[in-house]
């Protein structure tokens, strides 16, 4: 089910700049046990996004009052939060004020392969856009992750991992990538390009308390050789140990003791399911 | 007026992958006297640009024919051509084969400044996201057009003029950009970002006729200050001189011989109207 604007529909209108230029903005939601988790920090996101590039978005008890809407009498399900510039304004320059639609939609809880899988990552050659002006931002530009995650062959691959156009590690295409070695855990800095994930800030934040020292650096994807564990993050997978790295790499992780504590923690928060 | 598919529409389907992800491509063609000028090669590029998106390019014969019924009774007008990869697919990874959607649409032709007009472009500090491998196409991830075209206070300015991360010229927010210093016409390679415009592969390729030397290469904004003669290039405005860039610049040029030589030349050859 989906709501536009509040309302119930299928379709939007073939002006809308989302669609004529990825104008906008988007939120992924864990509904669990029916509840939207981590709802403030998603919100809080979308609304820090939303203003970066400036838009205005809808009041919170609107949002969480459409989120309830689509989450009757369903037990679990992923919300899609979707906020558009809207329809107007001429060519790419925006209208003022402009008037933003948002789409607000319920999907099915996806079949995630089981906690203790071994699951494969594919490292992509197609790499994240650099850009300091929108990094970190989840903007609805990501042609990008598309083009990545058509390269794995087949469906044995879980999620594909992005490098930079410097050749850096910067995250998966629908993940933040998190790498440990001994009690140091190393996640990507976002200062140019990839999407600043609820769970990876839950991840920094929840670290210390479980005796690891965050580090927020550029990684080589060579690094990867010298990892103990490999782990991402979003907030419908959760935190997802990684066994196996290939593509133009092959790199093997038994290690995923980390991942799991970390797992557990944020679960006791209520950040993942 | 709208197809959708070839069907009479105003809206389309909300989980387009257009919208979703701003996976797709658009052609902006201009329909003049009646018919849609350099037809053969926005049709080259936007077949072009489908492969290296993956996607398959509908029939020309369809195309033609939806522009036609389009632009039937109609002197002169914007055809917007949109094609997207549809809807589904598994999140981001593609469904193969992708059913794409094609949009095609006629819009008024814009009330542009008169040839003679002394027209100002702003020197934008968002910048053009760089990324080799998505560089020269004219897709549909134009938050960085969007975000740099907002910046301008006024009406006053035609066009906005963007720089890559690194602070080199590239191009205009809808346009690409010409440098005129003596009998040398430079413009910014594309390599890294920008759009391969259709109006600059016909002013490269006329200008040696007209007794000038072309250099694709990095260019600095500094390098303005000592250009003779400066002008923008798209499918619709043509070629259009800049008399003054502002911003967090100040620079007046006078010259536009050379872009009206130009414009005679690509108007005789059915490039521009």
């Amino acid at each position: 089910m989906i709501l536009v604007d509040g309302q119930a529909a299928t379709s939007v209108d073939v002006a809308d700049r989302g669609l004529a230029y990825g104008d906008g903005l988007f939120e992924t939601i864990a509904w669990h046990h029916g509840a939207a988790l981590a709802l403030d920090a998603h919100l809080a996101r979308l609304g820090a996004d939303a203003r970066r590039l400036g838009l205005e978005a809808p009041p919170r008890e609107l949002l969480e009052a459409e989120i309830r809407q689509l989450g009757r009498g369903r037990a679990s399900g992923v919300v899609k939060l979707l906020l558009t510039r809207g329809s107007g304004g001429r060519g790419y320059r925006p209208a003022r004020p402009a008037k933003p639609r948002r789409i607000v939609s319920m999907h099915p809880w996806p079949q995630l392969p089981a906690a203790d899988a071994a699951l494969e990552a594919w490292l992509c050659r197609h790499p994240v856009s650099a850009n300091p002006a929108i990094a970190g931002i989840k903007h609805l530009n990501r042609l990008d992750q598309v083009l990545a995650s058509a390269e794995w062959p087949d469906e044995a691959c879980f999620e594909g991992l992005m490098c930079d156009v410097d050749g850096n590690l910067v995250e998966g295409t629908r993940s933040n990538l998190f790498v440990r070695r001994a009690d140091r855990l190393l996640t990507p800095g976002l200062e140019r390009a990839g999407v600043a994930g609820i769970v990876r800030a839950a991840v920094l934040a929840a670290a210390p308390a479980l005796g690891l020292r965050c580090e927020i650096r550029t990684l080589a994807p060579a690094e990867l050789a010298a990892a103990d564990e490999l782990f991402v993050t979003n907030s419908i997978i959760g935190i997802r140990s990684l066994a196996r790295v290939r593509g133009h790499a092959d790199w093997v992780f038994t290690a995923r003791d980390c991942a799991e504590q970390l797992a557990a923690h944020l679960r006791g928060q209520g950040v993942v399911a």
